[in-house]
C-alpha cells in the first residue's frame, strides 16, 4: 500500500475528521425560501462551497460531512482543488466561459489542444470524440450516431436520402422517420429524457407519465454472493442473459439498431456482471450487426480502480460507443470507427455542440488523475476499504449484505434488508458525520473522490460501525 | 434615437471596420485536423476568440468579421464582454465550476441569489424557474413538466399512482408510459433530441433517420408581405390556422398535453404571427385544457426589441411555461402555476439539474441587459437597421425580398430566389468582411449582439450594398 496522500497535498487544511453540530435549522429556512422559486423537495441540506475542503462537504449549519456521495459520483478530486481553481481562473477558461463557441461551426483555436487532453485519457481503441452537456445528453445523442450508423449501412454510406424519407420524415413517419430500438437492460439508468427514459428501467419514478419508445429490456445477471463460492451458478446466469439479448435482437419486431450497457448497474444497485458476459455481449452484437454503446456516464473516470470499467473486460474489439460525464465534468462520447461519424453533415449537431468550459474541465481533471496516479491509489484505498467492510459485514450481517465491489477501486455497495432500513440508514449516517448515498431500493453505494485515502476509509468505517452498534 | 455607445463602453478597442485578408489557410489546416478526432464539416472557420472584439470575431488566419450571427444567435454581449470577465473570475463562478453541485440535492447557499438574478428578468407573469443545459433539454424538460402536470390533473394533484401504472412504465407501456402528444407547427424548430426532433419541422436533415413520436403539427400562418397591405388576407389565415389547431387538439387520437410554438420560427424562416393568433392559441388551450408552451430559446433576451419575445402579444392569461436558452447562456424553463411543479419528488430531476456557473452567467447578462437599457437600445438600432434595408430592398428586390421584422429589434431576415442564391451570398459575404447566417433553405436572419448599434448596422448596409452590386 502506498503512504502517498494526494488529499494532504492538495489539502493541506482538509478537515480530520467530521463536525456535526445536529442544526439544520439554517439550511431548512434556505430550503423553504428556495422552493418559492425552485423544486425544492429533493434537498438533502443547502451546502457551504466555500467552507467545503477536499473530502468534507459542509453545510449552511456548520456541520461538515465526510462526502462518500460526492454530488452523485461526479465530483471528482474533491471540493476547491486547488489545481482546478487554477484551471478556472485560466484565461482559456475565463474565454470559454464568455465567449461560448457554437463549436460546430465557429471552433476556437483551442479545441483540438481541447480534445487532445481528453483523449488522452479515453478509454483503449478509442480515438475521437463528439461532446455533450449532461449524461442523458451523451446517450441520446449515441443513440443518433447508432441510428444514423445503421440505416446508412442499409442504404449505402454515401447514398443520398430519398424523396420518400426526405418528405415523411417531415410527418414523423417511416421511411424517413424509421421504427429502430436501442435495447438496454432490466435495472439499468441511462438519463430521464424521452429516449434515455426509454432505456431506464430501473425505478419507476424516474419515468412515471412519460411516452416512450417500446424499446426493448434484456435481462442483467443476478448474481449470487460471495461470487467465489457461486462460480458455476453464475456462470449459468450469464449464458441465460446473453441468450435473452441473442433472441430479442433476432426477433424483435424493431430492428436493434444497438445495444446499451453499463459496466456497472450504478443506480440500479450496483450490479456486476463478468468480463465473460460482456465479450458474449459483443460478440451477439457483431454477429446481428448492431453497435455495443457502453455508459460509462457514473462507471467512468477510475472510481472502480481502473480509468473506465469497460477496460477491465478487454473486449475484442472494443465498443463502438463509451458515453461519459460525471466525474469528467463534461459530458459526450468516445468512438473509433469514422462510419459512426455521420455520412453527411449538420445530422449530429446542435448549437453548442458540447460546452468547452466544461471540456477543458475534463482535460485538467485527466491530467490530474494520470499525474497523481489517482486510478492506482483508488484500487488500493477501495481494497483497503472493501476488507474493513468485510469485517463489519461479519459484525452486521442483516445491515451489511451481498457487499459488492470487490478489486472495484472504491465503487462498493451492499444492500440493508429493505427500503425502510436503507433510507434510516442513509439519513443516520449524518449523524456520525457522513454524507452517504443509496441506489437500487434497498442499497447503499459509495461513491466518494478519487482523492479518497486510507484515512477517510477508517473514519467511514468507524463511523459506519459507530452508528450500527446503536441499532 | 440615442446616440449612447454601449459598445464602445465596452469595447475602447472595437474594431472600427472588418478586415479581410482572403485567406483561409490556416483555418483549413486547423479544421482538417479537428477533423480526425471530432466531425469538423459544419465547420465555417476556426475562430480567434481571444483576438475577437465586441460585435466583430476574428479567425485564426487574421479575417476579422463584422459578426451578425453571434454563435447562432447566443453572443449576448459582444465577444470578451469586461462585465462577463468580471463574473468569469468571481469566486462564485470558481466555486460553480470546481464544485459542481447536484443542485437538486445540495444546492449552494447562491442558489436562491443566482436564481433571484435570473427572476428579474423573467417574462411578465412567471416566477419560477427550472433549470437545464441547451434549448432542447429545455424544451424535452417543459415537455416532462406538461405530462406530468397533465396525468396528475386527469388522476388528482395528489393521488399515488396506481400497481398498474408502477409496473407497465416499467416495461414502458400505458397506463404508466401513457401516449400524449405535444403539438408543435410546421417549420417550427425546438430541438434535435428524440422529443425535441419529434416537435421539430423544419428541415429534414435535423432528424433523418431519427425514430420519433407520432405527434401531430399545426399550420404556422403564412402571412404575404408587406403586411401593412394584406391585413385581411393575413387576418384570414390567422383564423384558418387556428381552426387547424382546434381541430387537432379536438380529434387527435393521443390527448395533446400541450401546444408549443416559437414567438418567431426563426431556424423554420423568421416566420411572423399576429399578437391575435397568439391569444387565439391560449384561448384554445384553455378550452381544451392543454399547457401553452413558449419556446424563447432563440427570441429570448432582447434581440427582438423586447426582453421576450411573446411579451409583445400581452397573452392573457400568460403562458404556462417559457423555454430559454441562448443569449442567456444558461437553460431551462420559466413558470407560474405551482401546479407545474411535480406532484411528487424526484420527478423532474437528474444529476446536475442545470449548471451554476451557466445560471451566474445568465444573472450577469441580465444585470447588464437592465443597467444600459439593451432592450430599448436594440429595438432603436433594429429600427434604423429595418429603414437602410428597405430602401436596399427597393434597389436589389430579387437579392431581398420579403423583408421581416420591422419593429422587432435587430431580429430581421429576408429571403432571396432561392437555396443556391442564399447560400452564395451569405458565403460571399465573407468576402466584404461580414459572418451572416441563413434560416429556412431560402432566407438569410440577422442575429447581432445587444450591443450592436447604428454605426454597426451602417457597415452592414455598406456591405450588402456593396456585394450586391457585384451581382
Amino acid at each position: 500500500m502506498s503512504s502517498k496522500s494526494v488529499a494532504s497535498l492538495y489539502f493541506p487544511n482538509e478537515p480530520k475528521e467530521p463536525t456535526v453540530v445536529a442544526s439544520h435549522a439554517k439550511s431548512d429556512a434556505e430550503k423553504a425560501q428556495i422552493g418559492k422559486v425552485f423544486d425544492n423537495r429533493g434537498i438533502y441540506f443547502v451546502a457551504d462551497y466555500e467552507k467545503s475542503q477536499g473530502n468534507y462537504i459542509a453545510d449552511v449549519d456548520g456541520n461538515v460531512y465526510l462526502d462518500v456521495y460526492a454530488q452523485i459520483a461526479s465530483i471528482p478530486l474533491g471540493y476547491n482543488n486547488p489545481a482546478l481553481i487554477e484551471t478556472a481562473k485560466s484565461d482559456k477558461m475565463i474565454r470559454a466561459i464568455v465567449d461560448r463557441p457554437a463549436t460546430g461551426n465557429f471552433p476556437g483555436a483551442d479545441i483540438n489542444e481541447i480534445i487532445g487532453e481528453i483523449l488522452k485519457v479515453a478509454p483503449k481503441g478509442q480515438d475521437k470524440v463528439w461532446s455533450g452537456l449532461s449524461g442523458a445528453d451523451a446517450n441520446e445523442l449515441a443513440f443518433k450516431a447508432a441510428f444514423f450508423w445503421y440505416q446508412a449501412k442499409k442504404r449505402g454510406y454515401n447514398t443520398q436520402f430519398s424523396q420518400e424519407e426526405l418528405d415523411s420524415v417531415m410527418k414523423n413517419e417511416a421511411p424517413g422517420s424509421p421504427d429502430l430500438a436501442i435495447l438496454s437492460f432490466e435495472r439499468g439508468f441511462h438519463g430521464r429524457l424521452f429516449a434515455s427514459g426509454s432505456t431506464t428501467c430501473s425505478k419507476p419514478i424516474h419515468k412515471l407519465d412519460m411516452p416512450s419508445f417500446k424499446w426493448p429490456k434484456a435481462e442483467f445477471p443476478s448474481y449470487k454472493y460471495p461470487l467465489d463460492k457461486y462460480t458455476e451458478e453464475n456462470k449459468k446466469e450469464d449464458e441465460r442473459c446473453l441468450k435473452i439479448v441473442d433472441d430479442i435482437i433476432a426477433n424483435n419486431k424493431i430492428p436493434v439498431a444497438a445495444v446499451l450497457i453499463e459496466p456497472i448497474q450504478s443506480e440500479g444497485g450496483d450490479n456486476h456482471a463478468s468480463a465473460e458476459f460482456f465479450q458474449g455481449l459483443r460478440d451477439i452484437t457483431l454477429k446481428h450487426g448492431s453497435l455495443l454503446i457502453v455508459d460509462e456516464v457514473q462507471t467512468g473516470v477510475g472510481a472502480t480502480g481502473i480509468m473506465w470499467a469497460h477496460e477491465r473486460f478487454n473486449l475484442q474489439p472494443p465498443p463502438d460507443l463509451v458515453t461519459f460525464s460525471k466525474k469528467f465534468q463534461s459530458a459526450g462520447y468516445f468512438f473509433h470507427d469514422p462510419e459512426i461519424i455521420p455520412n453527411f453533415a449538420y445530422r449530429q449537431f446542435n448549437t453548442w455542440c458540447g460546452d468547452p468550459a466544461r471540456m477543458i474541465l475534463a482535460g485538467a481533471i485527466g491530467q490530474e488523475v494520470v499525474k497523481h496516479d489517482l486510478v492506482k491509489r483508488t484500487a488500493e484505498v477501495g481494497d483497503y476499504l472493501y476488507s474493513k467492510l468485510e469485517k463489519l459485514a461479519e459484525k452486521y450481517p442483516s445491515y451489511i449484505r451481498d457487499l459488492r465491489g470487490k478489486n472495484r477501486g472504491t465503487f462498493i455497495a451492499w444492500s440493508l434488508e429493505n427500503s425502510e432500513a436503507r433510507n434510516k440508514f442513509l439519513s443516520d449516517m449524518k449523524t456520525v458525520g457522513v454524507n452517504i448515498g443509496g441506489c437500487a431500493d434497498d442499497s447503499v453505494r459509495l461513491r466518494p473522490t478519487l482523492i479518497f485515502e486510507e484515512k477517510h476509509a477508517d473514519i467511514l468505517v468507524a463511523a459506519i460501525d459507530k452508528l450500527l452498534s446503536t441499532y
